[in-house]
């Protein structure tokens, strides 16, 4: 039932969307929009203030359409001395200032074209560079809103929330540039208590004209005298190894600073397990690792606002990303139930907590919002992964392998997700290695093994270019080797020979390296000349076996999700969490630790859970697709029968020449058959 | 549209209030109690735990119905249990434990006459004596469920608050007895972040089952382990003067103990004027009065429940009243902008505040709740007298006044209420009287005058009988003058002729108490001997002009609300407050500080408005009463022209013989015409 346009109607033209139809005379340029279905920003409420909504009038034609600046009603004098006082910016620029308008203020009296910037924009969006890029709508959960109150007076005594909840939701439906968005009735916005110990004064301070803070669209957070802009928010990941923060401008979406450390929690154990008895078997075991990680992130946190001259108070929301175990100690919930049979946590569920009830240093009222829990130690961090690499939008099946001291593994696309994890011991860390360390300065990071003379080079993490060698008067810098680089060794060393298939030293090489030492059979990677600290250093036959337990242990958890989706092979493999990063992807493959999968459809994706804390920061709806995944994820246990034992045992094979893995069969070495390996379940 | 009953009914007659109807064989008598609209209580959700829902089998006839203890069904091991561990109990108490049963569990397999004990009903209530007695039914906004929730396994590994959720909301269903409620969904239902740090332990320490307290059926603040019943409120009136708490069984409604102590706040000013005054002008002035409040409701609250042996886990909720000073101090909201034009509060709405927010010794996750504001000084205190005596339930108009160092004053019926508040300054309280005093011991607190010799006998607080003499060898014990006797005296003054309608000393008195002291006219009351001060203490000029200001503030704002209402008189008027209350109503009537009124249609309540938080305490839909009455009540400002001040200037005069008022113009000597106190406006 279309209606004929008035006769006083005029075209008007988005660019460069392109999108054009019919509107009144007199219909402002931002109303024109929205009717039409375009977003343009604004804070201000359309009061010619925050110049959000700017936009260029074209002058010429578009087809049939004549376009001028002229066409516009006449500027009014709030417009014209915002516009005048910025004019020199806009020409610095490149655009002139003749043709700039507030489409808030700009009436149509004219066809028009309009060029929208970038800036303006009300669905800006950043790019995320992933194993596919792929764009966010910043949609965050806070909103910062412009907003003129009717002034107190003995004729119009209401308190000052309700005087100030019926301006805001005027405020709140004329700067939504979402067609079909409508402000929620004033008294059902509810207001954060600390916000309301400061209403009063803000609204006189800012002589009845504040910049309010809106939290999903029903709670104030903040109110704040005049224009203001500032609105932050913090994603954070907490590792078990490292925790991270990033300060994100919550209009822009950009990452503004970011900050890193140890976990101070590692003072209380390496892994999530010792950690998690620290917690159960101590007095205040869980409050002493509760503060250790609150004190962390507030220090991080000063560290990141102070750099990015940020106030405290300007900080009005974060998102935190944790495994399971992470997750309940930064909260202080026990963990007494998720380390014993049947691993439970205390909740699932998305949760929204007072950043002044977990003792954070930002804005009191803040809200924290933790991503929900996929599985016991299936946790928050793996949402964060899912809703940034989104393989429930996928037509193509996705594996995702976030690896740790225990890993998490989902797969599947658009019509289903599994998912599991597996404990795969320290031995990827660096941990349980005889001479394992963590990625730090000192740690060989990269083994190749020269496959005619098995001699080795390496690269050492604080140093250039492969294998620095000791001088005379200088120790060489070498003091272990870390997790990617244990890898590497314990692949190069079944490359060129040194393991069999099932990881036994083979017999009669000739190389000095190759050696019987006081742990057994053992093959040096750096001679103690080339370290600081007076040893050879060798990769053992224990470390292989270490490597061969972990690997054993997520090939398997992978292989069974497969099965759980009647797969031979993911079509895409994403490694995530850092060690994920540093892995060799083909490496990965020649070790059969990953399903066989082609070598470039196998991304390293860094810490991709990180980045899903800060799309969630961006943009409220992943909240809630988050939520619904994590509501309708399957989560498969692995089976505790004898044919899993058995497969797992078989998957301590390295694959090779009778079964290698397709996509790596150029690189495995003919080292003769090897009746177990035979066997080995992975590959075709 | 009735379907007949299927042939295998029973009819079932509930006692005592006669309701019958038919039910279908094997309904519990719980069941069958919700479906014929009697509600029986239950906490343990139909598990025979908590043995709430106990009733009794009648044996005989009543009417057609044949009623017999055998027409229920055999008694299970857990109720058989329960009942006979209190058989002794119920014999004591005169009841039979062989027609005892738990309605949750006996079902019915014949027609019966049951009776449901005061204490098993559903809608238990209180009875309220005021000026009219009325029922208050227990519906408080927390309410305790037993709840059995799946234990956790492997192949149940949902995290604990989503089991808990499900086993809740189907718990909430079966207990509730209200036939229309209806349970939110599990995934509806939030949790306060204290409680969820102790679910898992609540959980396994009560072997998957627990007491889950929930708060307007939307909010999990408490979970602990077993059957634990145990469930307390706070009711709460800060008075600029005192403060009391009345701590609140929350399952039989009773007052279990209370305390009350001065406002801790009076160190920094007598009253509000003052104290706001403190809060605006000193550094931390606002921060000190917050503390000192909240200090002192601790100090109280301790008290209290230590006295009734009550944990502070088991205090699940507050509510509180107070006039809009003390609600902002409380809360810690500025002052500053209420003190001044145009007086306003930061906000009229009932707010609901996290008990550690404010730093109150209850359960961390406990929500205080404050009534609204119906006008910047017709304060949450006042609301709490509004629906303690309900005058917008009435056909009669009533004129509610709560005297203090302001007067509050509400006028109306069903069809509307008007509200405003008067500066009565504090000579009601003693203050601004030479020899005025607090209602403390040494102060008098009655005086009457014979009319014939002009002496006076007094009562002292903390002495027994009339005018206590001095004895030689021991002083008077009179230390001052309190409110109630200060309107007492004049009034009796008046009476006797001392004092002219205008208020003049009368000349030519036959007395050595009516003399002229340092300060003017006097007459006094006590001579030195019989003081502990070792000096006369009379009733001055200027005491009596103290009392003419402020009654007549109180009169001429009765005034103007009974012509915004078009009424000459109140059907009713009650006095609230502790001043109030202790007002002889005659004496108020014939100095005309109240508009006329029949003797006995005038009350004094007491402290009506810490009824008002009890009643908000135990019923939650008291509280949306109040808050839709503060949405409509219409604020009613004093005017500012000169015909008011006139007017006011009028109503300073007492109401004399050619103009008395009806009620107590037997009272009123005829001493002489005074051509002034002619037109005073009152009576007719």
């Amino acid at each position: 039932m279309s209606s004929e346009p008035t006769p006083d109607s005029f075209t008007i033209v988005f660019q460069p969307s392109g999108v054009r139809g019919k509107v009144e005379e007199g219909t402002t340029l931002r109303r024109a929009a929205t009717q039409l279905g375009v977003e343009i920003e604004s804070i201000c409420a359309d009061t010619a203030t925050c110049g959000k909504c700017r936009v260029l009038i074209e002058d010429g034609h578009l087809g049939k359409v004549h376009s001028s600046p002229t066409h516009a009603s006449a500027m009014r004098p709030t417009e014209e001395q915002w516009i005048t006082k910025r004019a020199k910016t806009w020409r610095r620029m490149g655009l002139d200032p003749e043709r700039l308008r507030l489409s808030c203020q700009a009436e149509v009296h004219g066809d028009m074209v309009v060029f929208v910037p970038e800036s303006s924009r009300g669905n800006r969006q950043i790019i995320r560079k992933s194993a596919t890029d792929r764009v966010i709508e910043i949609r965050p959960a806070v909103r910062r809103y412009y907003v003129e109150v009717e002034p107190a007076t003995l004729d119009n005594p209401r308190g000052d929330l309700e005087r100030l909840s019926q301006s805001l939701v005027e405020a709140m439906d004329r700067v939504h540039p979402e067609p079909d968005w409508t402000a929620p009735p004033a008294d059902a916005l509810t207001i954060d208590f600390h916000a309301l110990r400061h209403l009063a004064d803000a609204l006189r301070d800012g002589n009845w004209s504040v910049s309010v803070t809106v939290w999903q669209d029903r709670e104030i957070l903040d109110v704040r005298p005049g224009y203001r802009e500032e609105l932050y928010g913090i994603a954070v990941d907490v590792g078990s190894t490292a925790v991270a923060v990033y300060v994100c401008d919550l209009i822009t979406g950009e990452v503004v600073t970011s900050e890193s450390m140890m976990n101070p929690q590692t003072a209380f154990g390496d892994d999530i397990m010792s950690r998690m008895t620290y917690a159960n078997e101590h007095e205040d075991g869980l409050a002493t690792l509760h503060d250790a990680v609150i004190t962390g992130l507030n220090s991080l946190i000063t560290r990141a606002r102070r750099a990015a001259r940020i106030q405290p108070e300007d900080l009005l929301e974060l998102v935190i990303v944790g495994n399971t175990t992470m997750h309940h100690l930064l909260l202080g919930l026990t963990t007494k139930h998720l380390s014993t049979v049947p691993f439970v946590p205390t909740s699932h569920r998305p949760l929204d907590v007072k950043a002044r009830d977990l003792g954070l240093d930002v804005n009191p009222g803040a809200n924290v919002h933790l991503l929900p829990i996929a599985a016991s130690f299936v946790g928050a961090d793996a949402m964060g992964v899912i809703i940034a690499e989104e393989p429930h939008k996928q037509d193509e099946n996705l594996l995702i392998i976030d690896i740790g001291t225990n890993a998490e593994l989902v797969l599947g696309n658009r019509h289903g997700l599994v998912c599991t994890s597996t404990p795969t011991g320290p031995a990827f860390e660096g941990a349980h290695i005889e001479y394992g360390m963590r990625a730090a300065v000192g740690a060989i990071e990269r083994i190749e093994i020269n496959a005619e003379s098995l001699e080795p080079r390496y690269r050492v993490i604080g140093t250039e270019g492969w294998e620095p060698a000791a001088t005379e008067d200088r120790t060489g810098p070498v003091k272990g080797i870390c997790g990617s680089a244990i890898i590497d060794g314990v692949a190069e060393m079944f490359r060129v020979g040194i393991l069999s298939p099932r990881g036994h030293f083979a017999k009669g090489i000739d190389s000095p390296r190759v050696r019987q030492g006081e742990l057994g059979w053992e093959y040096v990677i750096a001679w103690e000349s080339e370290t600081s600290i007076g040893r050879d250093i060798p990769i053992t036959l224990d470390d292989v076996r270490q490597i061969q337990l972990a690997k054993a242990a997520l090939y398997t958890a992978a292989q069974i999700l497969l099965r759980e989706l009647g797969l031979q092979t993911p079509d895409k493999i994403i490694l995530a969490g850092a060690f994920g990063s540093h892995i060799d992807t083909t490496k990965a493959l020649m070790l059969g630790m990953i399903p066989d999968c082609p070598l470039d459809r196998v991304f390293s994706v860094g810490n991709a859970a990180g980045d899903g804390a800060r799309i969630a920061l961006l943009n409220r709806y992943k909240r809630e697709e988050a939520a619904e995944i994590a509501a309708s994820i399957r989560r498969v246990e692995l089976p505790v029968d004898p044919d899993f034992q058995s497969e797992y045992m078989l998957a301590m094979n390295f694959p090779h020449m009778s079964n290698p893995f397709p996509s790596v069969a150029h690189l495995i070495p003919d080292n003769g058959p090897d009746p177990m390996a035979k066997r080995f379940t992975g590959g075709r």
